[in-house]
């Protein structure tokens, strides 16, 4: 892809006109206790709150809603370890075209029954990216839908960029923005966004060890494939594509991993002490703030709360 | 008490203005599909994101700032099975001031913590309301501090009523009122709120089936006194207090009853469905909606969220 393709912050501008009447204006939250844990200034943005449960929604329904009326009736087609294919689904819904998600087999089973809930139909395939990316092109040829992908459509990433640019407006002035990595969709559509804003701001993607391959890319220069993701983090499974990269180098985005059980710990933090039910992927963020809090201390502190889908049935065993 | 000693709309919003430098402004938040399985508009009130985690610090940091400088200074005293404890340690430090907590001996871990981390001095007693009484004055006599009722103080009723005010100045006129029935303190002082900013809002109390004093004294006619509660709602275990009682009659306040495990059912859907974390105290409010649910239907219905203050360990027995 060239450089002419990546999005921009007026992509991010347009994205956010495009699904105002459609996204939920998510809470930004405040703790002290969390503030004086860490010797920082903590706002937490919490897309756990926005419809299907993940900021997923905002790029996925800027998707939906940049087609062309022809095109846009002929569907939309995703492949999606859950949250995007959930929140395709139910952008789809909002313009009622039909919506198509590739899921691997092994996805977390609330986040499947969100897809079916939003009427979307499911195809499921063996959990490589290999497959999921080859039954999304037959569903495509099949169907005529446009492919959506998660997370290097330059739609979804400007539409993930929208998250922070309320952050900013509800929760002030910020030195630092801190986002999960997976694909990478979010943090590079934030860092567009925060610097769109205030170049200043420090972006930061927090990635679990064991699917370090954003933190590996940007140290290394070149983008690393192949790399087989060992994290609770199911959202995070995805390796970074390629205009990710690009954009992730360009605005300049540190990364910082993070092992699995800090994840967990802060996880539980959050839900005692913010009353949010975080999933792990989103959790990480900041998981990142507490493990390296030298870099954070004194300093304004935005984070995205990415998303709540996580299976309460391992919680509620009995329920 | 005389009815000349009952708290007034006028109280209520003189606690909205003397807690404002204090409390936070808690979001309301909305559930499509929540709705969409009652039939009916609801608005959530997140008290569960309150200071302290529960509605309760409302009142307490009321009763704190109507004290006078002099007596002020000599402390504060309650007796509470956790969340009220909490309210009052950290209202305390808001004015720098000394707070004593009586709590029963068998209360929540997590509140108890919560209590000393806000640097109160707690005083564990037997888990009756007479030993909490006694003991509550043996340390008022002690200290010279002034008794801050969990329920009966005029000052808490009226600031436990400022969330249902922002509840409708944020989410919009309603038709249903409806919040938890301990001792009476959150129902009464909402009843107050909604009644003075609109007469025809129907305010509706939910208690624990096994814990069903307001509901038998309203039918009878007489505060019943002596129950022995029964129920996993622990913030509920309380009997309602003479002032509360009058006041819930004054404003013709309903109470329906929930059976613990349809509060459990309600809990477990707030957390997949709003992504917050809810004590089931709290859930009952949504548990009566789903239970009653042909009240509600096509109504605009606000649920007071009261609290999110669980002992996540009983869910994360591993970490």
């Amino acid at each position: 892809m060239s450089a002419a393709l990546l999005p921009t912050y007026a992509d991010v501008l347009a994205a956010r006109a495009r699904i105002a009447a459609h996204a939920t204006r998510t809470p930004v939250l405040r703790s002290r206790t969390l503030d004086a844990l860490v010797g920082a200034e903590l706002r937490f943005k919490c897309e756990n709150l926005q419809r299907a449960g993940a900021f997923k929604f905002r790029g996925a329904c800027n998707a939906v809603w940049s087609l062309d009326a022809a095109t846009a009736a002929a569907g939309v087609v995703t492949h999606s370890s859950g949250n995007h294919g959930a929140a395709l689904a139910l952008a789809a819904r909002t313009r009622g075209i039909p919506a198509h998600v590739v899921v691997p087999d092994n996805a977390v089973r609330a986040k499947l029954a969100a897809i079916e809930a939003y009427g979307a139909r499911v195809h499921p395939c063996e959990p490589t990216l290999a497959a999921r990316e080859r039954n999304a092109e037959r569903v495509r040829l099949e169907t005529g839908a446009t492919l959506v992908h998660p997370y290097t459509d330059p739609a979804v990433i400007a539409g993930q960029g929208t998250a922070a640019l309320e952050l900013v407006e509800d929760g002030g002035p910020l030195d630092v923005l801190v986002t999960p990595v997976g694909g990478g969709g979010l943090v590079s559509g934030s860092a567009l966004a925060a610097h769109g804003l205030d170049p200043r701001i420090e972006v930061i993607g927090a990635e679990p060890t064991g699917a370090d391959d954003a933190a590996r890319s940007l140290e290394g220069g070149v983008r690393v494939q192949g790399l087989v993701p060992d994290t609770v983090c199911d959202g995070l499974r995805g390796l970074i594509g390629e205009v990710n990269f690009q954009l992730m180098r360009a605005e300049r985005v540190r990364v910082l991993t993070v092992p699995d059980d800090e994840t967990l710990h802060a996880m539980r933090l959050m839900m005692e002490r913010l009353k949010l039910v975080v999933e792990p992927s989103s959790a990480i963020a900041f998981a990142a703030v507490l493990r390296y809090r030298d870099l954070f201390r004194g300093r304004r502190v935005g984070l995205v709360v990415s998303g709540g889908n996580i299976d309460l049935g391992a919680l509620f065993p009995a329920a």
